[in-house]
């Protein structure tokens, strides 16, 4: 066998369920690529001879390159006056209802062209990678015209061009109602299923179609199924923000509809989480706006685990209800506020975190995987999950590179 | 006037509270120092001509440096696991009383040399630095005998030497039982107060005494007040873990003795609040530990502002209950969870945060005061507080330089 590149003195976390482990480690292992893939993985004394460029590791682990499967990472403007307004008692609802909130960025990003797009979003995009991610999806959503969103997208993919990372785009334009069709999200599902998303099918600009389904700040699951019958009709998978703030069906909704994944779902009832885990539908927990928002309501953990529902975790970074730019702090947030193993967690930012994007390429460390990784200093893989906003990450591998 | 360094192209939180401006902001600032102190502060417009180093900071914002006045930063060995273990559901006292938890490490720091101890935790130092941080405490109390302790404060002091930090230093001798005296918390106490306090006092190791008031899995009330005493009689200045996890009378402890600060003070009630108004009792509040080990009694912050308590924010940087490595997100924690205003929050890591420590001559933005500055790359100082796991420090000033 012939390698490009080997990284050894190190221990890995393959993300491979192997026996008893589900983290599937290796200890003293090495990782082996070549033409930007894993061509190799296993205990260094196995490996074979290559006249590869050698990285040692420094006793390191190495991990699948993190995985985040939910943020808004692009829009412009600013939120922290809002947030100062929240510590004065206005509530999430209140302000979405009063016409602040969310319409605030949509002004800002419908007012900002794609180049400011993409140079605001940088940062937090360095923030993310910086921790060891190398796949990011980002979504659409604070346009809300056919325009604005396209634009969104164009700029979520020339961040893909501007660093070494994966973006994966979905269009979210049934994330609100906006000011044009206030009052009327019916007439504004419509107008996103039969104009924009066809429109922005066409274009190739996404790459999954999400929605935003709530009676009371978004849109119905009637509503939410028009766009899903439009995302079909275009061939292209659906996601759903679903029974976020209360129990509407959405688990069930995306499951019927064979969704990548279900977001939120802390009001998930069981029989929507029974249907996610038939249909594949991976069940995505976002901690930082369950803080963010303080809501109380736990996701139903134990209901999850005895469906067998598969779980990701990510940041849901916007500017709104979860301002996080740690994937890493998500892991300590998952398992302090919804209990999960560490295990969970961490198979939740790489394995099921690829599956609630459709990509089968990556997310474990195993031969034919794209080579992305993560390398940590850490004496332990449970420190990813342990530390309050530490970040260890010694490098950062996308494609081989 | 002549300067040495002069920093301007920033607005600046001098902290220095103006007419109804708690944040003291001056838009469009400068600040310049002499003789690593802070010889002017002001208008930009108005900065006197001298032959000064002039650092443009970018059109930043500049506040004083930050300081973390409670932490347990030097310490040897991992609790990783232990926080697996806590997943699996056993408790923060059924730990402790199983010996297992705090004893862990306090057998991992005695077999550890002055050294090693400052080895570790210099990543951990460099972390809260890397935010804008310039003086940060450190307290002892993972030894538990006269030598582990005396190392440990070594340890801390050498800290300051290796970084451009002020490092300030707290004999938590009275932190735990050791198992020496396992059942005899009153002969520990005896102990520290007659033997060990006077030793360290005597070679001049602590800048403060601090001590651990819990009935069940601490001191009593008595017992702490044996260890204050000792204090007294050293003249070194006291403070307290008051009133975490039960109401002990923790705060009207502390305010008795005069105590610089009573930390935690989750349960602690309306006359031991008012005590620590009248006594000048800084109420530093620790919402790391709070969220980390899942607490659900709030500290009575709105009987806090009505008595006019001063409130600081730490990080309570330990391996066992908050093992938190950012200043700013303690900001997040302490707007989202307490319900602080982002000028409480911003305050007490400031100005209160000095006066937890007995220090008068950081804290705010003001001639006279040591030119500690951290500059941060945000539109407004609610920034700060808004971001999760964001670090917008661009630039850190220790004593002028």
């Amino acid at each position: 066998m012939t390698f490009d590149r080997v990284w050894l003195d190190a221990h890995l976390c393959t993300m491979v369920p192997r026996g008893g482990d589900p983290l599937g480690i290796i200890e003293d292992g090495a990782v082996a690529a070549k033409d930007g893939q894993i061509a190799w993985v296993g205990r260094r004394a196995d490996l074979p001879d290559s006249a590869a460029i050698i990285t040692s590791c420094a006793g390191g682990w190495i991990l699948p390159g993190l995985i985040d499967c939910h943020t808004h990472l692009v829009f412009a403007g600013d939120r922290a006056r809002e947030f100062e307004m929240r510590l004065e008692g206005a509530s999430y609802e209140e302000i979405a209802k009063a016409g602040g909130g969310i319409l605030s960025t949509v002004r800002a990003t419908r007012a900002a062209d794609e180049e400011q797009l993409a140079r605001e979003a940088l940062p937090r995009l360095d923030a993310l990678l910086a921790e060891g991610v190398t796949t990011v999806e980002v979504k659409s959503g604070y346009g809300l015209d056919l325009e604005t969103e396209a634009r969104m997208l164009r700029a979520a993919r020339r961040l893909g061009r501007e660093r070494p990372v994966s973006i994966v785009t979905s269009l979210l334009a049934a994330h609100a109602v906006p000011p044009e069709y206030a009052g009327d999200g019916a007439g504004y599902a419509r107008h996103v299923a039969e104009e924009m998303l066809p429109a922005i099918a066409a274009e190739g600009l996404a790459d999954a179609v999400d929605a935003f389904t709530d009676a009371a700040i978004a849109f119905t699951p009637e509503q939410t199924e028009w766009v899903f019958r439009a995302a079909q009709a275009a061939r292209l998978p659906v996601k759903l923000h679903a029974d976020q703030l209360r129990d509407d069906g959405g688990a069930e909704l995306a499951a019927r509809y064979g969704a990548l994944s279900a977001d939120h779902i802390e009001y998930a009832n069981l029989q929507g989480i029974a249907a996610m885990a038939k249909a594949g539908t991976v069940g995505v927990l976002l901690p930082g706006a369950f803080y963010f928002i303080r809501e109380q309501h736990q996701p139903d953990i134990a209901a999850m685990r005895a469906a067998g529902l598969r779980l990701a975790l990510a940041t849901d970074m916007n500017p709104g209800s979860s301002p996080a730019l740690s994937l890493l702090l998500m892991l300590n947030l998952g398992c302090t506020l919804f209990r999960l193993t560490v295990a969970e967690a961490l198979t939740g930012v790489t394995r099921n975190a690829a599956a609630a994007l459709g990509l089968h390429d990556r997310g474990v460390l195993a031969p034919g995987q794209r080579c992305d990784l993560a390398v940590y200093a850490i004496n332990r893989p449970a420190e990813l999950c342990y530390w309050i906003g530490r970040n260890p990450c010694m490098a950062r591998v996308v494609g081989g590179r």
